[in-house]
């Protein structure tokens, strides 16, 4: 290895990093006079003055050096910004390598551009402030802290030639996400994954406070990260010259680690077990807002919180004006920039070209790399249903055949994995194993099962890391699937906001390239969590997803198999959205066969004839559901309702695609008020099941002209641990309850109403009288009298 | 210190753990024959097996040990079981000790009561499987993982004389709020606070896989835990014997480092800042299912995952009957308890006495020590406000003094603590620095401000931790506020979810008392991220809350500082609600003095007589308004509407309190509905500006009379780096929107709309050119002619 850099390198590399602070600073503060050519003038500035200084130099710092160790060792690297309100920074530099002007040619590389490339900053229809789907080479939006480290090893997956460079900051490294992330490396193989490199950034500082890794002993701190399984190396320092040095030889030596690391386990026997190696990583403890004005007002900036934002405020001072130009010319943009604006041939030299630019990298716009998965016919996987409520068949289980060979059939592309909390098995996709396993690399022992360095199944006890993984993997252009306990996908209701929000911005962005749609399954659902109780009860990822914009987002509630595997297929074919599929795994009956159920799935919506009777006057009554548990009780109900009073009219509307409901101003799936009014009426009672709160259908359906009519029975908080039917007779979801609306709201059954109640309640007695003794439900699952 | 446990001792104590584990596995087959005095038969099982074994003879274990040293040291101590699945122990621990049969007479301590303890264990109206509100001592629900060691710190701030000992499952460590947990030690004050002992239960597995601390190399462990700054004391095995003797050794060790450290800080000089110890914490290494069956069906279950729910199942199987006959005989029952079912005296004696016991500790039914805040006259820090919109104030500012103020007032009781993810100064809270500082308990520099070991406020960048330390100080009897940025405080979704369902669980058991409610002030809100943009722009939260139970949960949007006080005095002084409040930071209008204030305030919702014009006929059109950016929208559209069109009538009603929008029939706080109707008219077009998204208004609402004309502008996931004003244009909720909103629904102004129209587009027009030129809003703000 060298013994450092030269004199010459260590010039150029310390001008090139003044270039991107000088561009950073130009960013937050100035309007005009980019290069300094006049005397600074109050004009010159913006009239807002947004952004974050404190952060950007020591971003600025890691992308100069990282520029050199690509050159000198020829490497695939994308840098992932942890502290990305940093934005100002990575803009620069990837203004300084030119991947800013290929994909914004306004933004040129001159005077003209650099003023552009000001003013636009954090400026009303500019750029946002944050490192964002604006910026390019980006995979990892600035705003939530705490998903740097996770979206690395996301990206890292299956990628053997690449390199994630991850900068973590130390206010982002105390979030709960970010601590439980160091532990990727026993989910990263050596020889078929590519390496991560983390950065923990100690600048000491957050918002208005110290930061925890920067304030505990020197030892503690090495101790930690060897603890987490990484082998730290120390940059420290506030003398640019010195820094560079150290950085550089430290580069150089953690970067020869991991080819040393990946050579040895790839140049291993073949099927010999790839150890968990110690994989370096780097703790660079440098000033916050370095090079930045020491003092403001007297009181320290450099080197405290108090270089957060925008160190320099309130130019009624005129001091402050003449501190911000002593601060610019600090950099000396003469010796950085040609009379036109460009940045000097010689340091522009220093970057990488092509695709070796971190901002070019294809693998951060995963898009441009996505290759659809090869998907079997799901028609083969089918559940043979002869008529509705033939047979009964575990829905998650007949799907855990097909993503078995969806998995096999992309075994070689190595372009497919599954994310589960420790779940995947008790969700019932299993047979998945059959093909692949558990990703591990940590100790193996020999009652273990399915465990493999080769797995494509991850599991890990943080729902937190799967959805941060997938995320990473998306957005690097493959393919994945989250299964998870409904109720726990709340853990991560920030990270799929920050997700919605990346996917609306980057479809807004004509060179990000549509990538694989993220997929949930969410399975062990609200109703069935007869182990579990209230803890595990909870329906409201739905409402938080319906928030989400139209364009983004798609809700599934399959009610069987062979639905759910057309529903699935469907969405692992699709892009740039987010499809939240909602699944029971417990024994169920099954209703459609696959020709119905495709039918039934490409409309989102249907009438089940089979089970209605309303004859040529139309219905009395709708009988509405979605959901597995909600239909079944409604095709109860209707057994019930038709026994008893023979000449009822009765419709059973089902509803896979609950966006269907939305007006179709509101969302792309959404009906047509003529064909919504087809379905569910203009003026008769519709009694409507559904999976989640009630109130969610009311508000998806608020506009439409039969609503006054729509009574919707669903989750009301209400559960513990107790047996299935008991669970929807808590919360009133239950045939009796359904059969007994029904009645109340047909007015021909007036006169039924007083019996029907009566015999509500006696059957209620008789039900709680029965849990009570037998600790199991009534055995009152009488054979379905269906056909097609 | 002694050499270890007598033969006695260690006798006495293997069968107290026998006996809780025999009491176990009792309750998760049984439902007869509790002594199993005749040979058991089929019919003795429950019909539905339900509960997890696999971490509960650990717990047991933990248990029967932790009430020798509570003895033995005369300690107060609570016990928190992160693995609370393990419910069984836990049941049959404060069942063995008495505390349990207190609680519930019912569950004798005979044989008729071990009979009904078994039964109603995963029971319909029995109880639950895991550790929940029901359990005696309990403060930590055990359903979803990874709050046990936050909800423990949170139990030990103030609290000095109180260890709580928190068990941490393996799975359980894999969880981000877990992971994060471990810095808590840094804001832990051996002085004022008490002790908090985590013990690390390695037992290897979770549902369906290893865990990754079990399977990481025992110095990578070590150094883990040195690193996050405990001495980690090790016990291994799997000879219970062995176990017993040096669990015990490491306990004494233990109890007497803590003893140590405490009398060393409390008896340094008086002033000098105490110095972050060392704690101690157990690392615990023993089978998962320990003492359970070896093998079933030829496959090993002690010491794998497959113990980790019902270990033998399937009965139809006439062997498994014998082979869970020999099982629980394998405990010698009738060793352990008499005749009549009852706990051999000797054992009894085992367990401490009182409020010793870990179920009968006072600070695990936090209400029996809660005591009120003293809190100051709220009106003494009103804002002056001589007519409407004749100031402007920072609301979030005149609410620091406040806070400040409740601060100072409640120093001496030491039972108030303000919680903020790095943002109290950012909200502009930082009056309270006055009269306390931030907790801190790792190096200071000398350009810190704030910090000392002493203080109050809680600032850590993770949502989680705010949340989790806040949960477990209020449930252990304290106060607190929780001040988050509107858009992250999705990161504890799901934490809010499981207390909220703590919340009403505990309300339905008479045993428990109240507790503080628990406070968010959300500020930084969607409506004013110029600096962040998008990321930092989500107001779903209040979708979230609003999900949940109406006796539960409150949601206050104060339109001005002084609402905001009077609000925030009734927030605090509530008990067992979970109290929403929304309000911006930034320098507004103020609308309402102090009285006017509280009157608005207390009714939830009215109208603004003196900003509306509707003469007698009554309004030509209702402007609605809730949240303080919505409000001054509506204020401004109102003012142009006068302007422009000077015989309209308007009424403008604001809403502080969302929740009297729903019937009065789903939340105790509803309107009837004649008063709705009173407010809202039976039948003139609504304008609603809301600050979140709209639809929530619409959920509310469907019920009343007026429904169909209410017209919702609100939040609809726009947003950007941009200035406040863009910021309701491109969210269509901006004054010049919301008057033409009103134009449009008026019949008599139908001719105007045309005109409206044009005049809105132009307005449009200048706003988009103002800003890309200017980079901030139009100078549109004019001055307010209200008088009340």
């Amino acid at each position: 290895m060298r013994q450092g850099l030269t004199t010459q390198q260590l010039q150029d590399m310390d001008a090139y990093w003044r270039a991107a602070n000088y561009l950073s600073v130009g960013q937050i503060y100035l309007q005009d006079n980019p290069l300094l050519e006049v005397p600074l003038l109050l004009k010159h500035l913006k009239p807002r003055l947004l952004g974050h200084w404190g952060t950007t130099p020591g971003l600025n710092l890691l992308y100069v050096h990282l520029n050199r160790v690509i050159k000198a060792f020829d490497l695939d690297m994308i840098f992932i910004a942890g502290p990305g309100h940093g934005g100002p920074g990575i803009v620069a530099q990837t203004y300084l390598e030119g991947s800013y002007t290929e994909r914004y040619p306004a933004i040129e590389r001159n005077r003209n551009g650099l003023c552009r490339l000001f003013r636009q900053f954090s400026w009303p229809n500019g750029i946002s402030s944050h490192v964002s789907a604006q910026v390019p080479g980006s995979i990892h939006e600035g705003g939530e802290l705490g998903y740097s480290l996770v979206h690395a090893f996301g990206a890292a997956f299956d990628n053997p030639q690449l390199i994630a460079a991850c900068v973590i900051g130390d206010g982002e490294a105390e979030t709960g996400a970010l601590a439980a992330s160091w532990h990727s490396n026993k989910f990263l193989n050596p020889i078929r994954d590519g390496a991560v490199l983390p950065i923990l950034h100690l600048n000491g500082f957050k918002i208005a406070n110290p930061s925890v890794l920067a304030r505990i002993p020197h030892e503690e701190l090495i101790s930690l990260m060897r603890g987490y399984g990484y082998e730290p190396y120390l940059v420290e320092g506030d003398d640019p010259l010195l820094v560079h040095q150290a950085l550089a030889a430290t580069l150089d030596t953690v970067m020869q680690s991991i080819c040393d690391i990946q050579a040895a386990a790839r140049q291993a026997p073949k099927g010999e077990r790839p150890q968990r190696p110690t994989w370096p990583m780097i703790i660079l403890r440098t000033p916050k807002g370095w090079t930045g004005p020491k003092c403001v007002d007297g009181l320290p900036v450099e080197g405290t919180w108090r270089a957060h934002q925008v160190p320099i405020a309130d130019f009624s001072k005129p001091e402050h004006l003449q501190q911000l130009e002593s601060w610019l010319r600090s950099y000396r943009p003469q010796e950085l920039f040609d009379k036109n604006g460009q940045l000097r041939a010689e340091l522009a030299e220093l970057a990488p070209t092509g695709h070796q630019r971190m901002g070019s990298n294809p693998h951060a716009n995963g898009g441009e790399l996505l290759r659809p998965l090869s998907l079997p016919h799901f028609h083969d996987y089918a559940v043979p249903v002869n008529r509705p409520g033939a047979v009964k068949a575990e829905a998650t289980r007949v799907l855990g055949n097909y993503l078995r060979d969806v998995m096999q059939r992309n075994l070689e592309s190595g372009n497919f994995r599954l994310f589960g909390p420790d779940e995947t098995a008790s969700n019932r996709l299993d047979a998945v194993y059959q093909v692949t396993g558990k990703a591990w690399m940590a100790a193996i022992e020999e009652v273990d099962l399915n465990l493999s360095a080769d797995g494509r199944v991850m599991e890990v006890l943080s729902e937190h890391l799967c959805q941060g993984w997938l995320e990473g993997y998306l957005l690097t252009g493959r393919h994945g699937l989250f299964s998870c306990y409904e109720a726990f996908i709340h853990i991560i209701d920030s990270m799929f906001n920050q997700y919605a929000k990346w996917l609306k911005e980057s479809k807004a962005i004509a060179w990000r390239k549509p990538v694989a749609s993220l997929n949930y399954l969410l399975t062990s659902h609200t109703w069935r969590q007869d182990h579990n109780g209230f803890s595990h009860q909870d329906p409201g990822f739905i409402d938080h997803v319906a928030n989400k914009k139209a364009d983004t987002v798609r809700i599934y509630l399959p009610p069987d198999a062979n639905c759910l595997l057309s529903v699935t297929d469907h969405c692992l074919r699709s892009h740039d959205y987010i499809n939240l599929i909602i699944a029971g795994k417990q024994p169920e009956w099954q209703w459609l066969d696959m020709p119905s159920a495709i039918r039934h799935c490409t409309a989102g919506a249907g009438i089940w004839n089979w089970a209605g009777t309303e004859g040529p006057e139309g219905p009395d009554v709708v009988m509405a559901c979605a959901g597995d548990v909600p239909t079944l009780e409604t095709l109860a109900s209707v057994t019930l309702l038709r026994e008893y009073i023979p000449d009822i009219r009765i419709r059973v509307v089902n509803v896979v695609d609950l966006m269907v409901l939305q007006p179709n101003s509101e969302h792309p799936h959404g009906l047509q008020d003529n064909d919504f009014d087809e379905l569910f009426t203009n003026d008769r009672p519709v009694i409507f099941a559904f999976h989640g709160y009630p109130a969610l259908i009311h508000k998806l359906t608020y506009k439409r002209s039969n609503h006054d009519n729509f009574h919707v029975r669903g989750f009301c908080d209400e559960g513990t641990t107790t047996t299935p039917f008991d669970m929807v007779v808590l919360n009133n979801l239950d045939r009796y309850q359904l059969a007994l609306d029904a009645i109340e709201r047909i007015p021909r059954l007036r006169n039924d109403v007083d019996r029907a109640r009566e015999r509500y309640w006696t059957m209620m007695e008789w039900h709680k009288r029965y849990i009570s003794e037998h600790g199991e439900d009534l055995p009152h699952v009488r054979d379905w009298q269906w056909t097609f």
